[in-house]
């Protein structure tokens, strides 16, 4: 079974998506689309895909696709997945999946509905690294975990139209940024978060977040103190601590090591690179293996896991009083 | 001028004081006391010192003495500090100063009546690098801080006695570990908070705080994530972001050098190293520096720094629903 993709959005991300694709020989790049059709064309010669359409509708209606891989900026990912969804293609989508939960529920019932596997590309779950450290946490390696520390911030000079800072395509920090933290605790702890306490820092410009702390309660005295922004300079970690000991996950959003501290023990490093440029083959590989294996959700990633996040980032926005446009929070399935 | 100490409480901490003062060239340790006669006199001939006392008054009242170094127990600093300033004495008292900020309140009164040098010991403030990391972070190294955050977490089996874990003593993580983290914000941000969002695990079996997070909003923007706890194993480090790079400081409490990384430039170390056992010298030499120059109040720790410390503290405690007992909150000054 060779798995056609279609590339929606012939950007940056796009790019990564194809070069984590080639070492898999379950999957190839058949036909690429881009709201600018040069776009496409060049992007099709340059890697070889044989098709390039000038609409995302025509990518979408194209019968030799099985699964697209949604890659256009994610203020349009809940019109672009749902015209996936009701062609009934397979769809891996770039976090975050929607703009809100309410979108991500609409989403969840059309791909019921189209029984078709739907999985939202957060690239960190699948890692090697992280898939360890998960089942090192889960076996107790440092006792009961009792805090998650992770930031992931930027510092760069943006204009206002950049995505990050630009309201109109949902920016802030906290859905583009913000996400791996709050992903990398959920991986920590599991379940649902039992209360929040978010703050933050509007642009003085555009008026989205900034930078953002959220304190989250998971629990059974289980908290994650997370940030993320796009005006500090910040190491980008995660610090894991637990009853026994702690861990420390250098650049965790794309973790390719973690350092284990356990008390009484000779500090040790479990290294599972992969190659530059390789980031996403391991959730592409899983993708492919869920197809392969008939399922319409990961396992890894289920949908009511993307539901939560999208819940837990609905909740921070909520106390921050930072809602997008009408146009982009809507959740109807118009498209239907 | 040689400053003759007195030493009230002769247990650990005092030992580190003994080993702070030997360098200097101002002060001696003339005499010591603790409520066990035995322990006085062992420690006063293992170090020789010319008197030992039975009794915290019996010092107090000794005229020789110039100075006292309050070493007890923090839930015995009130009362403790009382009576040294009533007897005319300069006081140096180990953190935290008081249970509570309406006790520091008296104290401060009281050492202003007195017209005597009153100063709580908090040697972090008074460290080489930490002096050295203040002035780089005023002169805009890092650009403008937006973030701190630290961790003081220990994590030991301790007996439901002990100081950490007990209520009698005014035990629990935040006066006695947390004030560091608290204090490294305090350094960097030097404004009073404008408001506080704390948390914490409750000791199961005594009731006090044995961890906690506060997250602690010191205005335009500037926010710090502080955590402590006594059954966690963490990094115990800061780490400050601002808009132009960010600093790593290992070991806070007890700095001996910090990392800058300036956004295109290589990471520095600055190192501001004293040698083992010499944890105090730099504040008692401040202390001494203090009483040269007949001041009533250190530059650089002022009495009410010391109070908005302690209504920090204050506020995360009424926010935890933590309360010691009447006897450890009571703030008259009856021994006046």
């Amino acid at each position: 079974m060779t798995i056609k993709w279609g590339i929606l959005g012939c950007g940056h991300i796009a790019l990564q998506f194809l070069r984590g694709i080639q070492p898999s020989n379950k999957g190839i790049a058949a036909a690429c689309a881009a709201r600018n059709f040069e776009k496409a064309k060049a992007f099709a010669k340059t890697h070889n895909i044989d098709r390039a359409y000038e609409s995302y509708e025509a990518l979408a209606s194209t019968p030799e696709i099985d699964a697209i891989y949604v890659a256009n900026t994610h203020n349009a990912h809940f019109e672009t997945v749902k015209l996936c969804l009701n062609a009934g293609k397979h769809v891996l989508c770039e976090k975050p999946l929607t703009v809100n939960a309410n979108q991500t529920k609409v989403l969840i019932e059309l791909a019921s509905k189209n029984n078709v596997l739907l999985m939202e590309a957060v690239w960190t779950r699948f890692l090697p690294a992280i898939r360890s450290l998960q089942s090192a946490i889960q076996e107790g390696l440092i006792g009961e975990v009792v805090t998650v520390k992770a930031d992931f911030s930027l510092n760069r000079e943006l204009p206002t139209t950049h995505r990050l800072r630009n309201p109109e395509l949902a920016g802030g920090a906290l859905l583009d940024l913000g996400i791996y933290p709050i992903t990398i605790a959920s991986i920590v702890f599991q379940n649902a978060p039992h209360s929040i306490y978010a703050q933050c820092v509007l642009d003085d410009e555009t008026g989205v977040d900034q930078r953002g702390f959220y304190t989250i309660d998971f629990g059974q005295g289980k908290t994650a103190l997370l940030t993320s922004g796009y005006t500090q300079a910040a190491p980008c970690e995660a610090v894991i601590s637990g009853t026994k000991g702690h861990i420390i996950v250098p650049h965790f959003l794309g973790a390719k090591s973690y350092q284990v501290c356990v008390q009484g023990e000779a500090p040790q490093v479990i290294d599972l690179p992969f190659d530059e440029g390789h980031e996403f083959c391991a959730e592409i590989e899983h993708f492919h293996d869920c197809l392969e294996n008939g399922l319409t959700q990961s396992p890894i990633l289920p949908l009511n896991k993307t539901l939560e996040m999208m819940q837990t980032m609905d909740e921070i926005r909520r106390q921050w009083g930072l809602k997008y446009s009408e146009e982009l929070e809507q959740a109807t399935a118009v498209s239907h």
